[in-house]
């Protein structure tokens, strides 16, 4: 069995689809037109110019692979290897001029995310995480780019946390109450984030997401982003986070622990 | 009479400020350590560093200009021109490690704010105006920077905006649900972003901004800039928006006036 490390290539992906978006990012026409009659709808085109700037590069590069993406159909679902692609995710802060959108990219094997990327291309950041390891790449105060490790922070009690959630609208069904029981407990409660909400959770600044409804893509990829830097993603049941729908991510298994008791419905 | 063109002064303020602030941004000792004994709180140190840094240019500038800053005493805020200074606005989101906080920086007349800028040192950004026009300074997707006009775009209806406001939990004593009632009839309703999302309206990404509880250092400085992108910022019964309160910012004046006819209490 050969081992491939594909760190540089999940790298070249986020690179080359932030590239496609970044032209797209805070253009005068608006989201506003998606259904409008041949008019421009810039998150779309985004959207699809870099997916399929990933799609290129995978097939070309490992066509042995299958791709599951947002904006596409699915090719080889059943492969051994299969990449998850969600080009932006947050596209309502995308649409507002909110830099927390990002690019997802993750590779599964045999349905369990093994590497995952989020990139930034605005603010220039990226978030790499493999289950064992996360890292962060970008720049410091002086405009050096640089790299270091993602720990996330030990936090033993939800009166010490801060949770965040995308917005209470997203909550659907008992989950907004549920999500309540917590946020009411927590120090403090911050809305807004997307994805970026999750990698500060693997950074160390954010103790807990609580969110619901999510897609596959939405979440794969920043599975072994938290996972690499110590942290916990399950469903709020406490089963696989892969698959989606309602997620819980923890930087300290103690307070995943007990946002789980608290989430039960 | 001299007139004088304070906007190099104001980028340079704003600037030093964002140097003095950035080594403290997602650093590991978080702002829970804020009434420890000795314990170091990057927030407050940041605050003050960038606070002082202002200060200091503006005393040996200006010395007749007066000073009210968010971390020190008032320094003759009876004088003609009274610099309004908010290092950090967006304490929260800058401890959880988000980039939607931002410095703020106004130059009252009289008590009207007549330049202001919101300064992004991580994202590179600066949001300028001064009620007659507006600009934004950053980096295209090329990295070059740039300097653009910012323009609010219009938007005749609620059922049309985009609206946000930073937390729900912000919205004290019977805000909330006046707040509920323009929400309700938006196209879509953001959280999180602070100071950022009143440089969106500015910026034609977003249309309304309501809050309340505001300081006169947070919405000081912004007023100039959405006054210049042909915007409207106003207390919610339509008053000044200068001393803070509850305020309403909207890209389109027709907007405006639907809102502070919801918001009526």
């Amino acid at each position: 069995m050969t081992i491939v490390d594909f760190e540089p290539f999940v790298a070249e992906l986020a690179v080359a689809a932030g590239e496609a978006i970044l032209p797209f990012f805070r253009t005068a026409l608006q989201a506003q037109n998606k259904n409008g009659r041949g008019a421009f709808d810039p998150v779309t085109e985004a959207d699809r110019a870099a997916e399929n700037a990933m799609r290129s590069r995978i097939l070309s590069t490992f066509p042995a692979h299958g791709i599951v993406g947002e904006e596409f159909d699915d090719h080889q679902p059943d492969a051994e290897y299969v990449w998850v692609l969600d080009p932006i995710d947050g596209t309502k802060s995308f649409i507002s001029g909110l830099p927390t959108w990002g690019t997802l990219v993750a590779l599964e094997h045999r349905g369990v995310p093994v590497y995952g990327v989020m990139h930034q291309p605005f603010t220039r950041e990226s978030f790499f995480g493999d289950n064992a390891r996360a890292t962060w790449r970008g720049r410091n105060h002086l405009g050096t780019e640089i790299v270091h490790h993602l720990r996330a922070r030990p936090c033993g009690s939800l009166e010490e946390a801060v949770v965040m959630t995308t917005s209470p609208g997203l909550l659907d069904g008992d989950h907004l109450p549920r999500f309540e029981r917590v946020a009411s407990r927590a120090k403090l409660t911050r809305f807004g984030g997307d994805c970026y909400s999750y990698c500060m959770v693997a950074a160390g600044h954010v103790d807990l997401v609580i969110e619901s409804g999510l897609k596959p893509y939405d979440i794969a990829a920043l599975i072994p982003i938290i996972k690499g830097a110590g942290g916990v993603v399950t469903s709020w049941s406490g089963g696989d986070a892969a698959g989606g729908g309602a997620v819980v991510a923890a930087g300290d298994p103690r307070l995943h622990e007990a946002a789980l008791k608290l989430l039960a419905g």
